[in-house]
């Protein structure tokens, strides 16, 4: 039988952390949320409050809780925004993974740490060279990008050359029930649900490019490889967490549209279209798949979920 | 006839800086010079007196200044020393880096910003692949390389896509006349001529790895380099900075021996081996020939200009 693991999230009070911490109640695993303001949201088993920002207090929490794992889900995480804060976006989101590490290492803790890294690190990808695997060479092309190529080589130097357990993520674009509607997908589907509850059949969207393809993996699913990789992903190895398929933005909407069951009329805001977008990105998920993940839902069973 | 320019040099203190210096001064430029505890030393027109740390402190500073470039020199460079305070070095590289470029963007100037790396950026590059071009990928191998790497995706970020004048360089081994004794060759020298003075004919040294082949180039020719990256480079793009040569340190040691007129017997001392030492980097400077440069000195002139 499997020792449960006692497994300390930061940004607790997230998207992912919700169904991260579902998920690792669901197997026994005990659960310690870490946010700037602790809510009861997301339910861990507890909350220790902690400013990730201040390396003194990471380490004393880390000294104090000694966790068998770290799942890393604290940063700026928005694209668009980090086109406004790029210098921000930067120090904060490698500050903070530093900050861990740095704790790790000083308390010489057998700690595993889940770094979670970001498809937008592959940059703009000719369609030929997709779906795209973990060799593929990283050009990021926004600031946040930027940012989770700086964590991850930071995460490489403190696997391979200064002896820490860090397995690495490239998350692509991650969906699913209780999302925050500035997510593209949670947008479409509020504005949907918002015109439909208004009596409208057809409802008037404002939307950025909808040409652009994205692999969207389902959060669940992504949860699930999560558990893989603290499992069994090997130090200092990245993984793509994919759903390894791509949709466009209009079928994703199109999809949604039909199980809310109305029309739409779509205007372009010009306030939505980044200044260096990437028309598609589609990844490889073959080397999670060898660990024995593979995802369970469908783009439009997922959209259904979140409907209801 | 060419506008001389106002130059602001960063890390003003240093030993690229007193040669940078020099130069400028030497063509009509005008030279600001900034560091923590401005000295005499390396004598600009005027210091000013920045901790380029505080982003409020370099936004006055520039607001103030204006200066029509940029030649950021500034930063902690020592790949031993990044070992000991990996995090340090990280965030001390990118967050002068930052707040220099921050306050251009805010303030909206036309400064041109040389943006110094380094070749250990490359990482351990297999001998058929050298001499490196700039084309070839980076694989940051210790901390102080990947605080370059993340300077550098940040530099092409800001002069990409926010519209900054920033011209990179990935420069190689520096030596010269006044360099710390820290660095290899001004230790081989001063470790040379001290057992001279005392009157050894055979001087016991103490070194580490020998075998390790290295593209020094003389701090001269960095720095004619620079002032061509200024005046011709291109935004956006990056240089190599080398001679194109690669020296075993056996040899300049062999070298500098002969010139001094002494024998060496070498000890090895485990404490200068790095964790991961890479065996040869050697480079290719096409890029930068291109714009008009070439070295000017040779290994044993360089050697001779230092022991003198």
């Amino acid at each position: 039988m499997r020792t449960p693991m006692k497994v300390l999230l930061t940004g607790a009070n997230g998207f992912v952390a919700r169904h991260m911490i579902e998920a690792l109640r669901a197997r026994g695993d005990a659960t310690i949320g870490v946010d700037l303001a602790p809510t009861t949201a997301n339910a861990p088993d507890r909350y220790a409050k902690c400013d990730l920002s201040n390396a003194a207090a990471v380490r004393e929490l880390l000294a104090t809780e000694r966790p068998d794992a770290i799942v890393h889900l604290a940063a700026v995480s928005s694209v668009g925004h980090s086109w406004e804060i790029p210098a921000e976006t930067f120090t904060s989101n490698t500050t903070l993974f530093l900050n861990l590490v740095e704790a790790v290492r000083a308390l010489d803790l057998k700690t595993r740490i889940l770094s979670v890294g970001s498809s937008e690190e592959y940059g703009i990808v000719p369609a030929v060279e997709q779906p795209i695997s973990e060799n593929h060479p990283v050009a990021p092309a926004n600031p946040y990008a930027v940012s989770r190529v700086a964590q991850e080589m930071l995460s490489l130097l403190y696997a391979k050359s200064l002896g820490l357990d860090i397995v690495l993520t490239r998350s692509f674009n991650q969906f699913g029930p209780g999302q925050c509607e500035n997510f593209v997908i949670a947008s479409f589907v509020k504005q949907l649900l918002d015109g439909k509850a208004r009596g409208e059949t057809t409802v008037k969207m404002s939307t950025g490019d909808l040409s652009i393809v994205r692999d969207f993996i389902d959060v669940r699913d992504a949860v699930a490889a999560y558990l893989t990789l603290l499992d069994r992903g090997v130090s200092g190895e990245i993984y793509n967490v994919c759903s390894g398929t791509g949709h466009a933005l209009s079928e994703v909407l199109a999809t949604a549209a039909e199980l809310v069951g109305v029309k739409t009329e779509v205007s372009v805001d010009p306030a939505r279209i980044r200044p260096t977008d990437n028309p598609q990105i589609i990844g490889d998920n073959a080397k999670l798949r060898a660990l024995g993940w593979s995802p369970r839902h469908t783009l439009k069973s997922s959209l259904a979920d979140i409907i209801k």
